[in-house]
């Protein structure tokens, strides 16, 4: 149990949480690699992986741990089972193939709709960096408080504090706070990844900011996004309904997920609905989608090196990153600016400013 | 059984080895440390520990293998068993403490002594690296026949090919060929590690050799010169002669090594003799007292990369020496003059030039 809920009577029962689980990214090899990507692994040397981290946030702070609901891919089920132990089983939902985020989020949506039609619902990505965690409940009970009573989407904003071109960003209209909380505003446009130049002016102009991934919204007005922007999903996924919880579950959402259109939500719904909002929040976040981006989410000694591993010794070094299973003595002399990232049996050594070529690397 | 046998008739069954094999050279670090020394590695990636290709030498080449003697330290003596299966236990002594080359040798000469008065005995390290085979095995076997007609010691000399400051060297009198081979000479004078500069003088005067380790002679040879240099030694071991092979030798052996000198044979006898020999060798010849010794004794890519593992992929990398376990999965980039060498759960990363710190990193 938590110290502290951030939501309390209905709003506590009816919050629900989406983990999505099902994202292969591999960047972090070789402590993972596509079968077991970086949701699944303890990137922060925290002795939680990044899914737990994730799940941790939520379960008894913001919702029950029964209402946390976990879509990822077939094969990450057993993995997911194995790391959330206090999850029921039943709220892992499996995809059968990939489709981007936004058939996942729509067979969740239809599925806790079926338990709740009250609900309100966080839909997170479960591989993220987020710190310090009262900033982070504070937000998310704003936002729900705010779905809860109106029909819009929140979307989680993050204020950049570098001019990063590897986000998306989400320009909002400060003018227009919403009418009922004044720290959630318009949101005016979604931008791709920027070039740096515009990702300075980006930086510059106050009104930009990362787009987490976060969404908060009321579940009628998710489903109902989907009846009008995505209808044919709707329709699929009203079809499964009946067969929830039976045998035939299973077979029904493959047949149904081989017609699925791959989509992002932000395109299939976020680019295209009117009532969308961000909040801007002020918590540290990343999407830790490199070495890079880790190694500034940990703390770095006087000579910006960051260890994960409680074995390591650094001398004449600057500027590495070092990153091992947790009793692996290591020595390292007279390194700047490298990746040395051991574990099961695999060693890289590579400059960080060569991290792209990682996956070339390994071919 | 090897091809060839290097001695025939009664000089083949009269040729003992007696392979010193307790010393701490700790070298290696990670892949060894002072409680599984360089001998007991297998630092050249052949699938065989130093030892056990010291052992191959010989054995069935130079003399039968029940010829073969090791003598090492108590704990170490299983190492060695596990090792060298095809070594009779029997012919393993144990040292009870550690008292550096001479008391081993006069253990190990009263023994062989004991079995065969007329046995002609090499001396050699365990951790050594000798390349080509035949030519060390040719260079020995004439040592062998020279130490069996006269009285004399014969020590095995490296012609160098390079002014090492590591090595001791020995001075010969190129104008005193011995009587019966023309290529053995009288030595002049033993000659400590060199500076510099005078190993550059040593070089460029042909006469000087390095100190291999490696000592040819009559059994009758070494123990009368036990007798004349160090009297309390031979002393010691005639005590011990009636108790060997009893339950006795055990006891007695650890009393007795409680009260000798610890001295090497080059101080205890090699320089005070006056019949000495050396016997100028072609076959490459390296201590291995280092990973540059040893990166120069590996086969080196076009990059001047050395490798031992098999799992090892390189980019853009030069003058490394990589040395990891088996099928460990490794990709090094970037990296100019560096040692990786992961073995057991310990990484060391460092530069070449920094070698000689690495036991300073461990403290």
């Amino acid at each position: 149990m938590s110290d502290t809920r951030y939501l309390q009577g209905p709003l506590w029962n009816n919050t629900y949480v989406v983990v999505m689980a099902g994202g292969i990214e591999g960047r972090f090899w070789p402590l993972g690699d596509e079968t077991m990507p970086k949701q699944f692994l303890d990137v922060m040397g925290q002795g939680k992986t990044l899914l737990q981290m994730t799940v941790d946030r939520f379960a008894d702070r913001l919702c029950p741990v029964e209402n946390i609901w976990v879509v990822t891919s077939e094969n990450f089920r057993q993995i997911v089972i194995n790391q959330l132990p206090q999850v029921p089983d039943g709220n892992i939902l499996a995809e059968p193939c990939r489709r981007n985020t936004s058939p996942g989020i729509a067979y969740a949506s239809w599925v806790i709709k079926s338990k709740n039609p009250q609900a309100n619902v966080i839909v997170t990505p479960s591989d993220h960096y987020i710190d310090p965690l009262p900033l982070f409940c504070k937000a998310v009970s704003v936002c729900i408080e705010f779905a809860s009573e109106t029909d819009s989407i929140v979307t989680m904003g993050i204020r950049p504090d570098y001019p990063a071109t590897e986000y998306g960003y989400i320009e909002a209209d400060l003018r227009y706070p919403s009418p009922t909380s004044p720290n959630i505003f318009r949101v005016d446009s979604f931008k791709e990844k920027p070039e740096m130049a515009l990702a300075e002016r980006y930086v510059r102009e106050h009104n930009f900011f990362w787009n987490s991934g976060i969404f908060i919204w009321n579940i009628n007005t998710i489903v109902n996004a989907y009846r009008v922007y995505q209808p044919h999903v709707a329709e699929a996924f009203e079809t499964l309904m009946p067969l929830l919880g039976t045998d035939q579950e299973h077979d029904k959402v493959q047949k149904l997920y081989e017609n699925l259109e791959s989509i992002s939500i932000d395109y299939a719904i976020m680019e295209k609905t009117e009532e969308i909002y961000v909040y801007p929040s002020e918590f540290e976040w990343s999407d830790l989608g490199s070495y890079s981006s880790l190694k500034k989410r940990l703390s770095n000694d006087l000579r910006g090196n960051a260890c994960v591993g409680n074995g390591i010794r650094l001398f004449d070094t600057d500027n590495c990153i070092i990153h091992v299973s947790g009793k692996k003595q290591v020595i390292v002399q007279g390194m700047d600016g490298f990746i040395i990232s051991e574990y099961d049996d695999k060693l890289l050594i590579c400059r960080l400013s060569d991290e792209q070529r990682i996956d070339l690397f390994r071919e």
